[in-house]
């Protein structure tokens, strides 16, 4: 099982690229056939299916085979380590405004 | 100034290298000057500039220079465009759950 930065890794390669990320936009929606995911992009069918390939392998989207239908669908839970990973840096990041805003109650001469 | 989607698109390029990743996950802890930042990575001072200008022009960090020395920080909010992305995805998967739950629901045959 990949651990959480290979994950992490795999999930901000894959949603670096536009036309993946609006393949995952539109799988939030409702799950797709091929056809219906490829409607929206000048692509040839190829490219999409490398395209998919690649969410599948980063964990986002799953798909199934009905005779000649393919059916992809966004993986439940399939964003959660990219939410994880943000919601530490917010974490950190807010523990340093606290620390820097302790300094300057400090550094303010008290009235008297 | 850049719209949503060009923001979102830059943030998630240079989120997608482990070497900016690491620098903006240190950044989220306090500024740091550019030699404490290269000590981690085993790598050129220039290489590290480069990943440094382009955090800097996906909006992620600010720097400046006093004297000799260069201080970076995490630019506050700089994240915000990948919750607002995520948040979004997430209430549309959200929606499908429920329409699913729904679905479910009307489909299961009342006791009697």
């Amino acid at each position: 099982m990949p651990n959480y930065y290979d994950k992490l890794d795999s999930v901000l390669r894959a949603l670096a690229d536009p036309t993946r990320r609006a393949i995952v936009e539109r799988l939030a929606k409702s799950p797709a056939v091929v056809s219906e995911l490829a409607a929206p992009f000048s692509m040839a069918l190829p490219s999409l299916m490398q395209h998919l390939r690649l969410l599948e392998n980063a964990g986002l989207v799953t798909s199934q085979k009905q005779g000649r239908v393919r059916t992809v669908s966004l993986r439940p839970g399939a964003l959660d380590v990219l939410h994880l990973w943000l919601g530490e840096q917010r974490t950190s990041a807010e523990r340093q405004a606290d620390r820097l805003g302790m300094h300057l109650i400090r550094a303010t001469p008290k009235e008297t």
